[in-house]
């Protein structure tokens, strides 16, 4: 099957196809705020969609489903939902951390003109089950790295995305008419934004910081430090 | 907080550099065959492994942990955890389907000079728990979030990437000694490929087909088709 390979391909990227690509993932950002009012149009989310669609997938088996929700009824319920489980949150911690809490902003449902809720058909038949015998949960990881490569096409055409987890999935699942065999993997806010923050917002707003990367890498085995002597933050 | 945000964004990505990422995202590929022996330096692995360190993370928790494993023993080992597994896998099929899986090539642990072990700290108290409280499982969707960001990066330098889950995990983090509180998320070879396939694998060797997308997308429920009349494959 050589024939069908693309080649040359080590150096097939050029330096600045290579930078973009970089700066693509270092500006990326999980957006909360500054949601413009102006909707994404069909053609643009379907390239971000496609980007999704061209993630890699256990067994091949593209599980991802996805939901935009437009309806302005709708995101006020789903604002409900966050609401009720961030009060919830809230009350899990005390003193000083309970006030940072309390100021941080999680979510742009209101504010972004669209949503998407991003789901995992852990029933098709696609794919035949490859891969997945020894690890069922690679279905829901393909999910994931479709929503991260939307996330990163988004972030090149001016687009934000925001991840809420503060959601009870049961609920969401109820007001979209969910089926039992397809599971909530992200509830996503997207639209265009006003800016990307340059660096996370928790990291902006004192809730924790960016950790070094050099101690979370080990070398053979997880007890042993790689010996590298690189320190990149 | 407004002061602290990069302006203008919207159109800050040129579109050289977004076709750069848009290519990045189409071309990636699930290698398994065709790794050169030539290992990765260490500041081409740092570099892919600080595009992994830049995904988003829950609360901010970056609970990543890599193991770089490059010794011939550990790797011939975990090759044997994979032909155990592979073997009950090809049991499950009959027939022409396990004519065809007999013949796929699933994995290149022997030919790759490194492998890449990627692991969730679940235990870590970075972040806080915040938007853990109702989503506990968003901890791991960070730790993919971080593979799809290096397969990218590495994409871009013609480096391979091909994630391996035929594998018992138990036995991986046995052989690893990785502490029961982290999880295997990834077990993944990498390394300087020959070539990239213009398809992916599974789809060449007639095991699965690529889905059309617009019928994955639904509008506001998830029993409504989304209206555009897009179809990008």
């Amino acid at each position: 099957m050589v024939e069908s390979l693309v080649t040359p391909a080590q150096n097939d990227f050029s330096a600045a196809e290579r930078s973009a690509v970089y700066r693509a993932l270092r500006e990326r950002r999980d957006v909360r705020a500054g949601y413009l009012p102006q909707p994404i149009d069909d053609a643009t989310l379907y390239r971000l969609l496609a980007a999704a669609h061209h993630a890699p997938s256990v067994g091949f088996m593209q599980p991802w489903r996805f939901i935009v929700v437009r309806d302005e009824g709708l995101r006020r319920a789903v604002h409900g939902i966050f609401e009720r489980a961030n009060s919830d949150a809230l009350a899990r911690y005390q003193g000083e951390r309970r006030q940072l809490y309390s100021r941080l902003k999680l979510e742009g449902l209101l504010e972004a003109p669209q949503h998407l809720c991003v789901l995992c058909d852990e029933e098709s038949e696609r794919g035949h089950s490859l891969g997945r015998n020894t690890m069922p949960e690679t279905s829901i990881y393909s999910v994931v790295c479709a929503i991260q490569n939307l996330w990163l096409a988004a972030r090149t055409e001016g687009i934000g995305v925001g991840w809420v987890s503060i959601l009870d999935p049961r609920a969401i699942k109820n007001l979209l008419r969910i089926p039992a065999g397809t599971q909530l993997v992200a509830y996503l806010c997207i639209g265009y934004v006003r800016a990307f923050s340059d660096v996370p917002d928790l990291e902006r707003n004192g809730w924790e910081q960016r950790a070094e990367l050099t101690p979370l890498v080990r070398a053979d085995y997880f007890d042993q430090p790689y010996a590298a002597h690189h320190d990149m933050r």
